[in-house]
């Protein structure tokens, strides 16, 4: 740190100035690699095996509902963490549609991963690194890693290997868009921070561009129109925060282009199909009142302006918002593993991946096997929690048992299958309402509500389970200042 | 609108199915351009003079705070507001430092034009247009502007005109680069909230990649360095900042690399030169107590990894903050106006441009002619500020008095000219640390003060001076859930 020292004051005016010794930067900082010579990096290096008189690695690939339950629940002193994932915080994904119209902020529904799991940053061999798995070989307990350098000027990314004791794989599934042409390129998903924002920002440019002098009335209709297709929770509960937006926020602060807004859902099937007839019916005629249009349709083709129908008919957009449920993302089809029905990885009751040792899954990437007997779980927070914390559990035990390490496990009784017990669903659409199902199923009897109550019971539920009182404070504080206030319109 | 209500509705399951009429669409939506089609706007067009029997129009070029303060002085029923800008809110910038490091959220900083002056989003003959200017006609009395499309797909930016009764120029000035290398390509300003979002993204990112496995000692250095040039207040609050950041949140939660991470702050010539020497020599050891590292230097080439300082010698960083000052932007330039001394805008004591008709100019763009015999203001938030309010004024009373249209205004008694009165000068150094120079001049008498009253006086000063209610209760939430929770860390 020679060169650091050796950096010169600035005098002041009272004291005679010493003369600039800059050079002997040029002397000790020469080594320092440019954008042109070789990198920094210039093998694959990484963490090596944990050694018998240390931790056991336990490395976690994905930091969503079900990576960060199991980091929450894992005990610092059983095992040394090591998270990989592409981004360093958790989004609460029920919360996100909220953001897109500026009834909550971004940051209120992101929790960064050194909140949930503080050893991660702070332990000595726990780790958060952001990054990209490529490749998992199970036979050596490595994976291998991408460094994410989006952003940066002349910096490729470098590869590295982590060794594990235990590997967690809950790196999620990807968004469906059934081969369908155009919408990776023009329609905007709704699992991220960055669409969210891409969303407010898009939405907020249309709302001006359309006020500009000499658009054409259609092309004010085109730019206005907001298109949502897929009829789940998350398509619903978009529709119906925009629709409040619109009825809210613009009529009051947009006038000249007021008329011109409108909301369109488009769903192959029936809306809300998890739900009971009753809730669906009252969301069906709650949307319907705040004037998103419901088409039922199959989307055959998306272009940068509109999109086209199974039967041939043009929808044109200016906002397009993709939510039509997840598939196995490439990295998952990439796996030499055993996969459940629907493409995911296989695990056992044990959410085990059977046929190697030390692997788990949980989350939206993993399935039952057939084998088991038993269905493969719906792709929900839910789900993944549950797994994430009985994951926890488990890999405690294992480690407490003497098997933490890699190759150590097989003997070690894992006690109770996992077993997932549904809780019910809910969804919001629009302002002050919601339905709440809180059966196990659909055929089950049990509470079902739909109103005011609802949207009561919707709020305080996220409220409480929103994870760190930070973001409980803020949520809070987002939702009584947009009670208030209105929403915020700037656009940054 | 047949066609929205043509949409046919999802019918639910108790109801039978209708047949899928979308059909209609393509008939009455065939008109609709596509992105290969000849755009909607085939001609510029615009908004045409204002009937004598209509209220005047008066067009704002910029939001900053002059235009800002200027448009929330202005009588909307005197005149038509019509405000030209490519950002849709004013940003806050004497805070915007504290948003790299998430002292304080980006939008506790941004106010909605909107919210500033209601009318321009309410009033049938007010605008805001998302555009820049691209030229002015003075003996036509227009504008030229154009949209801004940036994130659209395949939406070329439209031209439109506007036709003005009055003309504020209040569209600020660039970043001064010194036409030194580089500097556009790799360095980030601090002057709009998506650099501080840049900053932010970078500073956080450089901090994980320096985690990484197999990163040479040399290289987390360098990553970790950040450099700022500039020596003036936002080059030193934003130094004091980031120095407070690396000493309470990166030493918490980031353990692994924190011993390095470094600010070095470059300038020319003394920091903080408009204040009290004794003020400078507190600032100076404060800033180095917390570790910033002063030096003296002048940037002669700035690289993708590290920048040559004049004598020769490299400086590597991982993250460059460039603050320099600002001089006339190449809008200001293009523009057949008289200019100041330095290449404003050249206006008279009234603010006009005297050269022509109905045109203003006030802010960072404009600067006293050498006729006048006034020195040409400092491109300071306060001189804008004053020259806005002084402008409402005047405009509002040469609306009453029957001058608001076009050339009308010749006879107009213009009153008391503007007149500058510096109120001092502020600037934090860190933690519960900052300087106030309540001088007019530095060579008057007055009160100057350092400390923990005036860090007590300068938040209380700005938490006033925040436009709104809604973000003086966010920067006061955001600073105190900061103090009890540290830091938000996510990178979203």
């Amino acid at each position: 740190m020679l060169w650091y020292r050796n950096l010169i004051k600035i005098s002041t005016a009272t004291r005679p100035k010493r003369p600039i010794t800059t050079n002997l930067l040029l002397t000790s900082l020469s080594h320092f690699s440019t954008a042109n010579e070789a990198p920094a990096v210039a093998q694959p290096s990484g963490l090596g095996p944990a050694k018998p008189n240390e931790k056991p690695r336990l490395v976690v690939l994905g930091s969503g509902w079900a990576g960060c339950r199991l980091m929450k629940g894992l005990d610092p002193n059983l095992y040394d963490i090591v998270c990989v994932s592409p981004r360093n915080h958790m989004v609460f994904t029920p919360l996100l549609a909220s953001t897109c119209v500026g009834t909550l902020e971004f940051r209120s529904v992101a929790e960064p991963i050194a909140r949930i799991q503080p050893s991660i940053s702070s332990a000595p061999g726990s780790y958060f690194f952001l990054a990209n798995c490529t490749g998992v070989d199970t036979e050596t307990h490595e994976v291998q890693c991408e460094t994410i350098t989006e952003g940066t000027d002349a910096l490729d990314p470098w590869k590295f290997k982590i060794s594990y004791d235990k590997l967690v794989i809950a790196s999620g599934a990807d968004a469906s868009t059934f081969g369908i042409h155009g919408v990776k390129e023009h329609a905007i998903f709704l699992r991220e921070v960055h669409h969210a924002q891409e969303i407010r920002r898009k939405l907020l440019l249309n709302l001006m561009l359309s006020d500009v002098p000499g658009v054409s009335e259609e092309e004010k209709r085109r730019l206005l129109h907001c298109v949502v297709v897929g009829g789940g929770p998350t398509g619903v509960e978009f529709s119906g925060e925009l629709s409040d937006f619109i009825r809210r926020d613009v009529h009051q602060r947009y006038t000249h282009v007021k008329d011109y807004i409108h909301v369109t859902l488009i769903e192959a099937n029936e809306i809300l199909s998890s739900f009971d007839d009753r809730l669906r019916r009252y969301a069906i005629k709650q949307l319907t009142k705040s004037g998103v249009r419901l088409v039922r349709g199959i989307v055959k083709d998306v272009k940068p302006q509109n999109l086209i129908l199974s039967d041939g008919s043009e929808v044109p957009y200016g906002l397009l918002v993709w939510s039509t449920g997840v598939g196995p993302s490439s990295f998952v089809n990439s796996l030499g593993l055993a996969k459940s029905p629907g493409g995911r990885i296989g695990i056992d009751e044990w959410l085990r991946v059977p046929s190697v040792q030390d692997v788990f899954s949980i989350g939206d990437c993993s399935g039952f096997l057939e084998s088991t007997g038993k269905p493969v779980l719906p792709a929900l927070a839910q789900v993944a929690e549950r797994q994430g914390k009985y994951l926890a559990n488990l890999l405690n035990n294992i480690s407490k048992a003497g098997g933490g390490h890699a190759n150590t496990a097989k003997d070690i009784d894992f006690g109770d299958p996992f077993e997932y017990k549904h809780l019910g669903s809910m969804a919001t659409v629009g302002r002050f309402k919601a339905l709440v199902d809180l059966r196990q199923s659909k055929e089950a009897k049990g509470i079902s509500l739909a109103g005011f109550v609802s949207w009561f019971i919707w709020r305080s539920a996220y409220l409480t389970r929103v994870v760190s009182w930070r973001n409980r404070f803020y949520v809070a504080i987002n939702w009584l200042t947009t009670f208030v206030f209105g929403r915020d319109i700037s656009r940054i």
